[in-house]
């Protein structure tokens, strides 16, 4: 059996997440019922990440078992018939027998949207965190260099994981905002591996620097005692982007 | 009575255009039962322009009379209550007593965008043209040049219209790719006033000079000859923004 690998985008609005569920519409079900209808035969994939309800990618990583004819490089342009609009397959090619999307991730990068005005945003409704309060982006750049680094990150984590380990690499984290339109702050967060909603709590955390209510300085005593009560709040899904699988 | 002008952003997805029309639900009547509403009077109110259905505004003015205490700067923040996510009232002011949004504009800039990939784009799907053939955006760039200056565009006009004449003051036209996604190409056209589908037509006109059907040098000659068949097709609504009203 050949070894396919895919790379996807999808608005995750929605859907429930990635991963499969009894009685709700996944991204995961999705894809392996077009993959089934289009190749004739039970298809199972395995992503690169369990995203949660209503947040994106921009390059999401499967990979799936089959035994179809067709050239792996043509699957997506087949594929993409069967899927709505708010997926599409970008890219495929034969992995190696042994290539697994989840297992042989190094890192992710993630990004997380804010609109910070004083107004919604009609267009960033479901792609973005509306903050209307004054934020302290100074602060909040300051604060978010203290992530960086090799560390135990409990406190950024919510309960429901399965690791072995909270200790986890964040080799980039910034806060920046876009030249065209200062109200739009981007979050990049760049780790070998995740904790459940890792990226979420950094950025609540975040803002409540923004916000004033946390220091910069605090931001390495919280990592260090280790205490979810201290981090600040879980930044909601729509804003967040898993942005690139590095292999 | 006051009269008040306010700025609006709105998605155009949802809508059948600004328009009031019978059964359909259009941004102006359901900006007029928001304002009606909260103002416990009835408004109504004139656009800046008719925006058709699945056209977007990054910037639109519209003013109306009201009898209202509630200070103009105000309004924008009850407003948003009452509007659903995809419309926005961004600011409010106490306009000159002869201030008429459509008939004061002195000139309007649009952009269209074309997502230009072999693959359709999740995020851009209700808010670009998908074209998955290569262009020749040089080509395009040197068109675009030719439609800037004071022309009859009679041949970028689709039927419907009711102008007086059909001449025009283009004073910008211009063809850009996104820097940080090259698949992204965006049209530039500013005006004193538009024709009927005049953007669109346009659009549609140079992806007809991407796909090499019509050269560059040949617009000057399809504006002179005044002939809609000689022009390209209409682009699709959906890729087409408001972005901004001059008064």
């Amino acid at each position: 059996m050949k070894n396919i690998a895919m790379r996807l985008m999808y608005d995750g609005t929605n859907y429930h997440g990635w991963q499969y569920q009894n009685n709700a519409v996944t991204v995961q079900q999705t894809v392996e019922d077009a993959l089934s209808g289009l190749l004739g035969e039970e298809i199972k994939v395995t992503g690169c990440s369990r995203t949660d309800a209503g947040v994106h990618a921009l390059d999401y990583v499967l990979n799936f078992r089959s035994d179809t004819n067709i050239p792996a490089e043509r699957l997506p342009y087949a594929l993409n018939y069967y899927l709505s609009d708010d997926i599409t397959a970008v890219e495929a090619w034969e992995a190696a027998d042994d290539f697994n999307a989840r297992f042989a991730s190094r890192g992710k990068q993630y990004i997380y949207k804010i609109w910070n005005n004083r107004m919604k945003n009609p267009f960033l409704s479901g792609y973005s965190w509306h903050i209307p309060y004054n934020m302290d982006r100074a602060a909040m750049k300051a604060a978010a260099v203290h992530f960086i680094g090799e560390h135990d990150f409990s406190a950024f984590m919510a309960a429901g994981g399965s690791q072995k380990t909270t200790v986890r690499h964040i080799t980039r984290c910034e806060v920046t905002e876009d030249k065209e339109n200062q109200s739009l702050i981007t979050v990049t967060v760049e780790a070998n591996a995740f904790l459940y909603n890792m990226v979420r709590i950094i950025t609540g955390t975040l803002a409540e620097v923004g916000f004033g209510r946390i220091s910069a300085d605090e931001i390495p005593v919280i990592i260090e005692k280790g205490n979810r009560t201290m981090s600040g709040l879980t930044a909601p899904p729509q804003g967040l982007f898993l942005k690139k699988v590095y292999y």
